[in-house]
């Protein structure tokens, strides 16, 4: 069921993604993050200008929307973003956990007009020693030592 | 063909995990990111301690990497982590593009010691109605007006 809410709030993120592009912030790519019926933190793509490749919008705003919230979890928490999270942004929303996230375009858009997330998406399912990027696997044993050592740690805080 | 020098910034990254634990930093992960045989950028997790659910250990060096070096890409550089990166991890890397990954602990190891990694990677793979978090599609052809603009912008710093 969608609300005339969530058409307010795509159409802001679509807003956003024209905005940062129009501003030479980085590429076409808006986010918002909303709780109880709110706009909580806004973002646009800025890898460019701010030389951070990982400055996409739905970074940003998640960052912001922790910040302003206190905490690392968004919990109850919406996301609109103006495209199909690439992996990144996936793995971000995944790890701050909102309820639900409204999409405009979608990753073959994205790719349409030269983003590589699809190819990322590929890559992601290639077997470890098949990728683009080489991947090494080294000293597994002495790195999980730190990792028992969590395990027992007392007063952890997981997340 | 593994190095010496590999060895020695592989171990560097495990230290780092224990050292982002041990000060209750956030999780056990740790990261250095290399070039030219040198240290440029190193991080541990602060999820917790920074309330930022993306400040994993790669983010964080690739982050500080690219401020380093005033640019958006890790071209000719190498990131060394204490654990397989996750989906998140996975896709600024490939955003950055460095020319490889050294990894000590594997993505079942994480999941062992009660991180989601495992989980994302299989989320990813769903196909976008099924996954846990619901995602949703609005406003697809507002969103790819901006798409074509970009397309015919000129003077666009592509990434």
């Amino acid at each position: 069921m969608i609300t005339e809410k969530d058409k307010q709030f795509i159409k802001h993120a679509i807003e956003l993604s024209e905005k940062g592009m129009d501003s030479n912030a980085g590429g076409p790519f808006g986010a918002v993050v909303v709780k109880n019926g709110e706009i909580i933190a806004e973002g646009f793509n800025q890898v460019t200008s701010s030389n951070d490749p990982t400055a996409h919008a739905e970074v940003v705003a998640i960052r912001k929307a922790c910040e302003k919230l206190n905490t690392f979890q968004l919990d109850g928490c919406i996301v609109y973003t103006s495209c199909e999270p690439c992996p990144m942004c996936l793995g971000a929303i995944y790890w701050a956990r909102p309820t639900a996230v409204y999409y405009a375009c979608t990753k073959e858009d994205a790719a349409e007009i030269g983003f590589d997330d699809h190819f990322i998406y590929e890559e992601i399912d290639k077997n470890i020693e098949n990728r683009n990027i080489k991947f090494i696997n080294l000293d597994r044993e002495e790195g999980r030592k730190v990792f028992k050592k969590w395990e027992a740690k007392e007063g952890r805080i997981d997340y």
